[in-house]
């Protein structure tokens, strides 16, 4: 029986059975300091897939896995040439990561799906809710979603660089079969779009006093491993004007990279997170330092000029000590942009439900970065208390999660009315 | 039978004599790349020790050792209340250094009293050709001549600090008793003074085409251990203003205590031979730098204003970055100053022979550091090519071997006579 509009006007998400979901989710890798460990495809990463395969058949939706490991839930439209809009998240965390970057997304589509299966609605779309295979990146980041997207390369599963035999196992261990993971591919065509709820994982809304931020782009990031080359000496009697400190070099690039970045770049980020000195002793110069670098920005043109600019910097870095410098480009994810059509029906939806919003950036990763290549995007974010992340202490208010859901479901509602008369 | 004064002054040290010596002793822990692995209490170490007693008993000299592992050859006065006259190095090497450091100066020491005892010289002192326990500081810096000089503290050798269980194991293995190295000290009052013949390590007498330094003071040496402590975070989406970069701050350290030196300690010098970096991961904001960090002046009062120069400057570096930092002063060397009447001695010595000289200062440590504390000392220094030194590639030509070993035969010769006569 088809409620009438005004009755799915005023359709909200059941908070207890939310909070429920969300509660004996936490319980799976739960670490003695309250926080999660549950590392893709790790003995946890596997039991949370197993419950929220449960939940899926509790729900009355169609489970559907793929090649890669995504795991989803079906609700079907009567129109079986319907578009898929996508709802999801990840279960997989960060080592010592929260409760809810990733739990919040899935458990609340999952709890949309189940609401609007007991309205009754009849749907000019397929609604799935998805988990998508090693988001964070414990093994390869993004996997699930870019398996999907058909962005995998050979290089993310066979031994052509490094070492994949671990991968490979745990892939293998999890059910999938690593030579078909490329399987997962699914054509753009096929779908109405993505959305996704998720903690903002910053302090930009708290701070404001705003409910929900819509997210309007990715940043993009490239990761550099960045080797300065000079030549170990004894530090007492090497002369001053014959020393080649590798990391006097690379300790003035850090610094002045940094500086620009402010200066410059005021959306961008740099990020020097490791060091390694050899040989490593009190009265030997530096031989050679080797650094691990990540560039961020929201523009993708901007995030390239960075780039240039940054290892531009290196280089004269590494001259001004009499240096050479290898650069190394290690990975990256492209900055994305999510789409306006997507970002206004949420507005809308805000709007109606009176809830406060802003449109913000995302500094952090997300399955959107990739969907958004191929498909209309949005991402809905709610308050993280403190801004803290990928940590224990990682909070958000249940209020704030209660809120989240209402609007992803009449998100998800105004969407699939769109799709179906687009 | 007593040469006459005539001959005396025309005496020479026999050089095929010394360079078979060299070349046995360099075969001694000899590595494939042609340099010297002879590391304190090392079996090549005792091998080395092994062949030197071999030699001082051959060349007719008493041997004695002490409780600290010293070895040495005695050639002894008639007058047995006569101080002596303490000559020469050591016999351990760096990890892969070269075949010169330390070696030579023992070499060439013995074949000075070896020639002194030929010529049948009248001895107003003794004289003692020494080689010093663990000099390089594998275990303990100038482990040997500080135990002559009664400097060693219980913390050497007992497990107040740290784990010594090793370095005691090394010792008792040579022989040497680690309760009973205390009684290696000596009175100040026995000796003459001490001279060192040593390679520059350094290039500013090649560059200058001058044959032989004079040591006028060694560098003294800090050893510091600065932690640099911030907080960890998600490299994206940490707010800009909340970042504790404990690498940024420690960068800027690196690069301004560089500065700092270079700006107002022009004989100073600064190192930072590593960081320990934590957590360490492309996309997560260090949270702790640990720097290895030593700082050397010549000047005692400059070194240590050169201390709080620089301490004060990581302090202001961390406040800059919302960083704590903890300072720890792990060891260090006093500077020293060589002896004027010993100077100018060798400096009487290089003129007779017809060598050039000049003055120089000692950017290394050696054992003059600490003998010069409580004896008049003196280093002679000959040219070091390209000024490598701690390394396969150290090297010096055997004509200024040969000229360093005579102006030592003629400096002990000096010398010996001005003790008898002061």
């Amino acid at each position: 029986m088809q409620p009438a509009t005004a009755t799915l006007a005023n359709l909200k998400i059941d908070g207890d059975r939310l909070r429920a979901d969300f509660e004996a989710l936490a319980q799976i890798g739960e670490t003695s300091g309250g926080g999660i460990n549950r590392l893709a495809l790790s003995s946890e990463d596997l039991l949370a897939r197993a419950w929220f395969a449960d939940r899926v058949e509790d729900a009355g939706l169609r489970i559907r896995d793929d090649d890669a490991g995504n795991l989803s839930g079906l609700l079907l439209s009567s129109n079986a040439n319907a578009k898929t809009l996508l709802v999801g998240s990840h279960l997989d965390s960060v080592p010592n990561g929260g409760r809810f970057d990733g739990s919040l997304g899935v458990c609340a589509a999952l709890e949309c799906l189940r609401t609007i299966r007991e309205a009754g609605v009849a749907l000019p779309v397929h609604l799935e809710t998805i988990d998508f295979t090693d988001d964070e990146g414990c093994w390869r980041s993004l996997f699930g979603v870019r398996a999907m997207a058909g962005m995998l390369t050979p290089d993310d599963i066979n031994d052509t660089r490094g070492d994949n035999a671990p991968f490979r196992a745990a892939l293998t261990r999890a059910g999938i079969e690593p030579r078909q993971v490329f399987g997962a591919r699914r054509e753009p065509e096929s779908f109405a779009g993505y959305v996704e709820l998720h903690i903002e994982q910053g302090s930009r809304l708290e701070r404001g006093g705003i409910d929900i931020g819509i997210v309007t782009g990715i940043v993009g990031r490239t990761t550099f491993e960045i080797k300065f080359h000079g030549q170990a000496g004894h530090s007492g009697t090497t002369d001053m004007y014959k020393r080649r400190d590798a990391l006097r070099g690379a300790a003035q690039f850090i610094t002045r990279a940094h500086d620009v970045t402010r200066e410059r770049y005021g959306d961008g980020i740099f990020n020097c997170g490791n060091i390694d000195v050899q040989p490593g002793a009190f009265n030997v110069i530096p031989s050679r330092a080797r650094l691990t670098v990540e560039v961020r920005h929201v523009n993708a043109a901007m995030l390239g000029e960075m780039e240039t600019t940054l290892m531009r910097l290196a280089r004269e870095s590494a001259a001004a000590h009499l240096l050479t410098v290898d650069i190394e480009r290690l990975g990256g994810m492209p900055a994305a942009t999510m789409s306006e059509t997507f970002i206004e029906t949420v507005e809308a939806v805000c709007q109606k439900l009176g809830v406060s919003h802003t449109r913000l950036v995302s500094y952090a990763g997300h399955a959107a970065q990739i969907t958004s290549q191929f498909m209309p995007s949005a991402m809905i974010f709610i308050p993280s208390v403190e801004g803290i992340s990928h940590h224990p202490r990682e909070f958000s208010k249940w209020e704030d999660v209660v809120n989240g859901a209402n609007v992803l479901l009449h998100t998800i509602l105004k969407l699939s009315c769109s799709a179906s008369a687009g």
